[in-house]
């Protein structure tokens, strides 16, 4: 078990993608509500199960644990909300912090988020020039809103 | 993965006990619905996230991942459905079979169910004499169900 706080902005550029790291991830829900979260997710050599309590500003209590690739992909293919969420992650160092850009692809093409991970709520740090809004906040960049509401749905997109 | 296949029985007297081991479980369901289950377990010494899909006949999907004992300790107090489901498990070979027995405590006292695991669903296998009527088929005496049902507010108990 471990406290999350992260930030969370759109990307308006793709200057992160230099030298930065790079994975694909395939991921689904068996549960997504607001207070709970409950999400299978392979990384083409490992698969993960994690739960997520409910968000508290930017901070959520999770607790992640390492399963054998095929029972991922058994889960979500049988267990899982449809359609799955596809994106590939870059990862990468910006003024001694790690940022994480999620381009999502197939139903959520289009968009285009950036994470930070921080020890405490306030902690500071400084904004790449490829970050634009901050949408923490707001639960339709959740991965577990898009799962239900995939973002070649929405009808405005900013 | 594995497929569950599993008959429950009532139980009509102790004979279980003698020459048993006995295992101490707390439990609780972050789901618990008919297509789904995603539960949490304690055996005192460790803990269990288990994950199971729909029913069909006597067969079920099951996934069940070891996890630390705080943080089962942890998502039972903060993500499961109150009240939790506590037990006393006892287990004997009867003929050359493995039998359960649960004998349910706190708000589920008096229920006491028995089970088998088999290979197949058309297995044959000797009844022991403490061994009632067959409830497979019975929703109600899901775990699941009692965790939102508990026995205690059953108007009809046999």
């Amino acid at each position: 078990m471990r406290q999350e706080i992260e930030r969370k902005f759109l990307v308006t550029g793709s200057g992160y993608r230099n030298g930065a790291s790079c994975k694909t991830y395939r991921q689904g829900y068996i549960v997504a509500d607001t207070h709970r979260v409950i999400r299978v997710r392979t990384d083409g050599s490992k698969g993960y199960l994690t739960i997520k309590g409910p968000s508290r500003g930017a901070s959520r209590t999770e607790y992640e644990y390492e399963i054998p690739l095929p029972d991922a992909e058994d889960l979500l293919e049988r267990m899982c909300i449809k359609p799955l969420i596809e994106k590939v992650r870059y990862t990468l160092v910006h003024d001694g912090m790690t940022w994480e850009v999620d381009e999502f692809t197939g139903v959520n093409q289009g968009l285009c988020i950036a994470e930070i991970e921080l020890e405490q709520e306030d902690q500071r740090f400084s904004l790449p020039p490829w970050v634009g809004r901050e949408v923490t906040a707001d639960p339709r960049y959740y991965n577990a809103y898009l799962a239900k509401h995939p973002y070649n749905t929405w009808e405005h997109k900013d």
